[in-house]
């Protein structure tokens, strides 16, 4: 009872970091200012976060494992290798544009947090990498995909294209997120000699 | 005379600003620092730049005016619209690893600069971005190319990658700029269905 009134200040501490960090960055936004606009205390925010640093690593942790979780359910799902792969590349892009802000926010601000906060988000992202490099190992170990590119800069190349959308892409342009992750996916998939992947 | 003396006051200001930028941040960097650590006065320093926002663009301005100037060569150039192409993707890799520094400390600190300055450094980048497009239009254009995605959706996405070097590419990695910028134009000219251009 307690813990189901208790997860909107959470959300709310969040949703008002995000925005404040947005606009101001990270350098320029207090833990006071935080607090003041979710309407609660500090003491309240650290029940929460440990710091300003834990709320940053928290707003893009949360789009992580909510990528990790689809990437696992697809990658394990259905399908021949092409299919989950270009499955999985059309949603990644769709679910970052669809959380724009939390991961331009955090590539932003990412070298001003502490070093440890950073190696374990290098850690989390290091495993969501690898579960879609061993996508695309699995399809240049059966002769499905071209493996003239390690698999592994492969992942560097479409992961680039990724978190980049955050400079160029707006809710209000000529394609939606969707469009755009089945453009991403079908580049992907004939980069690896397999263009009909997503047809 | 004089002006042969005073470059290298500039470049030294340069250096040192991109180094300190590098290891406290570009926030945390004060012009003091800088002028302390090229050894020279404000005033002289105030000769160049007309603020540490200048500094910080310049930092990048200088390298993209280098690949403006190497890319028109590439595509002004001799070869098929795919050698010229993946001659242009490999070279944009290679200088960017050569000068990631940077790169990635302007992109970092970006959105900390004036409107005004974003704006200018905004144009710069289009209009490299257009020629490098105007490249693939070519293919497109002529049916070397498929042109089952936009150009210009191309261009943002083999640039997110290149732009992305900053976080993972390391000069004493497995790989070098060369062999990175190969791998990356074959990806991209393969992804357009031309798979066979860098051989």
């Amino acid at each position: 009872m307690t813990h189901v009134k208790e997860e909107p200040v959470r959300q709310r501490l969040l949703a008002e970091a995000t925005r404040l960090f947005a606009e101001r960055g990270f350098e320029g936004t207090s833990v006071q200012e935080v607090v003041a606009a979710a309407g609660v205390t500090k003491g309240a925010m650290y029940h929460y976060f440990d710091s300003k640093d834990d709320l940053l690593h928290e707003i893009y942790a949360r789009v992580l494992r909510m990528q990790m979780d689809r990437l696992t359910q697809i990658a394990d799902g259905p399908g021949t290798v092409k299919e989950r792969l270009h499955r999985a590349a059309a949603d990644v892009v769709e679910t970052t544009t669809a959380n724009l802000d939390d991961s331009k926010i955090f590539f932003r601000s990412m070298h001003l947090l502490a070093p440890e906060t950073q190696k374990t988000v290098r850690a989390e992202r290091r495993r969501y990498h690898e579960r879609f490099r061993d996508l695309v190992a699995e399809g240049q170990r059966t002769g499905v995909f071209s493996d003239g590119v390690p698999a592994e800069l492969v992942v560097d190349y479409f992961f680039g294209s990724v978190h980049h959308l955050g400079t160029w892409f707006h809710a209000d342009g000529p394609l939606n997120g969707a469009q755009v992750g089945k453009h991403f996916a079908d580049l992907l998939l004939a980069s690896l000699g397999a263009g009909d992947a997503g047809e």
